[in-house]
């Protein structure tokens, strides 16, 4: 089936980031949220972020992209004719569960029903849709037109079609899907980072560094190598007998500094004060959306810059079903 | 007193990665090794960077910058004259306590004695020294004229004035410097990469993603951002109401996250393997040192990128001792 329609359901901060990707692609959009201001401001976010990223040559003509998303008034209406579901409501198992089920009952009997939730179980959530087969989490990063990253996280009754057309989909939007064979908490993206961030909250409470040096510890060493290769391909090439080698010489000490860690341990209370003086005294809290602006330009430079290029035939060959 | 002259000790992996810093600023560079192979192949490394430098504009006359580059034979040769000596001979505290002291015994009283340790307790290495006040590690990133990160250790002899004129030091070399207030294990650096690189290992081994989607899970997404703005400034600018607000809202999740993770676990093998066999997959061994050259060139064009601008004033008006 051919994908044409797509249909937004819950336009809040996570399911307004989805609108540009889908409209900039050539789809119709159609959008619908149960409150009507928060559609309404998802429509003009989404004008906005059209119009940024005509400034970096990403899409052509923003108010042509702009005219394929219609905002609607029900659930009935949103879903109406549309191939594909991305539904964004609030991330608690009885809201999930609940709206998930009616989208399943009134969706195009083989249109995809995905959802952006970001920890849940899919046991949990595709508990009472009538037709799991066609069911699948899509977790994004937001915005996700600036970070290509999207989790596919299949429930026990996806069918592995539904996977196969959902990942072709999301590659064809130029996003960067990959696959988790099975739930953990918190999913991959969000346990590496709060690995990082554990520990960064250890050391500024232990006294060990300022707030504002530990954060360039990450982008003036780690951060910088970590945005084109990966942590594996990073010690791969670390070492000039590859991975191996390097496991072999410094696996042993990777694990010794692990068992130094204490990552179940509340953040500190004087962690948490000197991590937000440091912060307030850099950028005052009326100054983080000029800050947000200029990140996200950031982003798009870096979708732009002839850095990075990734494996990706190899990794889709992978998953071909 | 003004640095002039910089003296390597040591001219391995680590030590010949400083040569093109120091000498790109104008400094002459003396470079000594216990194994002249070892310094004459440091010196044929530094042309070819110097050169690669040249080619990003961040050079202008790379001859005439190697020409400030002298091999020599002796500790005495290394020493005479210079202001500053960075010691990168092998980490083991017997070995450094040694030359540290021999360096110290030799070096002008008043010259600045570093060492590139990346692990070790300066209490243990700077024991037999004569002159701890004028001591300290700078442990750098390889190459560090590519991963400008240096973090300065200072032992618990080492004098004010001595951690604040490398600190500027390392600034005017264009290096950014941080400053570690108490030893633990592995610094702070790599125990960042440690928390990252164990819970990676325990997903693959878990089979819940490939190693491949790993290393994308970090480049698609977390490592764009950590790429110009660190952990805490990521959670900053992701709630309205900043960091405060988010640590507020998510800081139990992430605890939660983290009580989930076991750090102290080995590597499996079976994850060790499955990394070994994607890796070789995507790249085989004999690939690795042009995917090398690639990443460094990759490297060189974020530090002429445009990207990236932090707050390094106000950086340094804190430790302004």
């Amino acid at each position: 089936m051919k994908i044409e329609k797509v249909a937004i359901v819950g336009a809040g901060t996570i399911g307004r980031g989805w609108i540009p990707l889908f409209a900039r692609a050539g789809l119709r959009v159609s959008v619908h949220d149960t409150c009507s201001d928060n559609r309404d401001a998802a429509l003009a976010a989404a004008k906005q972020t059209l119009h940024d990223l005509a400034g970096f040559g990403l899409v052509d003509d923003p108010e042509a992209v702009f005219r394929l998303i219609e905002p609607v008034s029900s659930l009935e209406a949103v879903l109406d004719g549309a191939q594909y579901a991305q539904e964004s409501a609030p991330e608690q198992v009885p809201v999930q569960r609940d709206i998930l089920a009616r989208i399943d009952a009134i969706a195009d009997p083989h249109a995809i029903v995905s959802t952006s939730c970001s920890s849940l179980d899919p046991i949990e959530i595709f508990e009472r849709v009538g037709r799991p087969e066609r069911c699948i989490v899509v977790h994004p990063f937001n915005p996700p037109h600036l970070l290509p990253l999207l989790e596919l996280l299949p429930g026990p009754g996806t069918s592995a079609q539904t996977l196969a057309a959902t990942y072709d989909f999301m590659r064809l939007l130029g996003q960067s899907p990959v696959i988790l064979r099975k739930f953990v908490p918190g999913y991959v993206v969000n346990r590496l980072q709060a690995a990082v961030v554990n520990e960064a909250m250890n050391l500024v409470g232990q006294g060990v560094i300022s707030p504002t040096d530990l954060d360039m510890c990450m982008t003036e060493s780690l951060g910088r190598r970590w945005a084109f290769i990966g942590p594996f391909e990073t010690m791969d090439l670390n070492a000039d007998t590859g991975i191996e080698g390097y496991a072999e010489r410094y696996g042993k000490s990777y694990v010794e500094l692990g068992a130094d860690m204490v990552s179940d341990r509340p953040w500190s209370k004087e962690a948490v004060s000197a991590v937000v003086a440091a912060r307030r005294d850099l950028v005052p809290l009326e100054g983080l959306g000029d800050r947000r602006t200029w990140r996200d330009r950031q982003l798009m430079q870096m979708l732009v810059s002839p850095l990075r290029t990734h494996e990706q035939s190899a990794v889709v060959a992978e998953y071909q079903v």
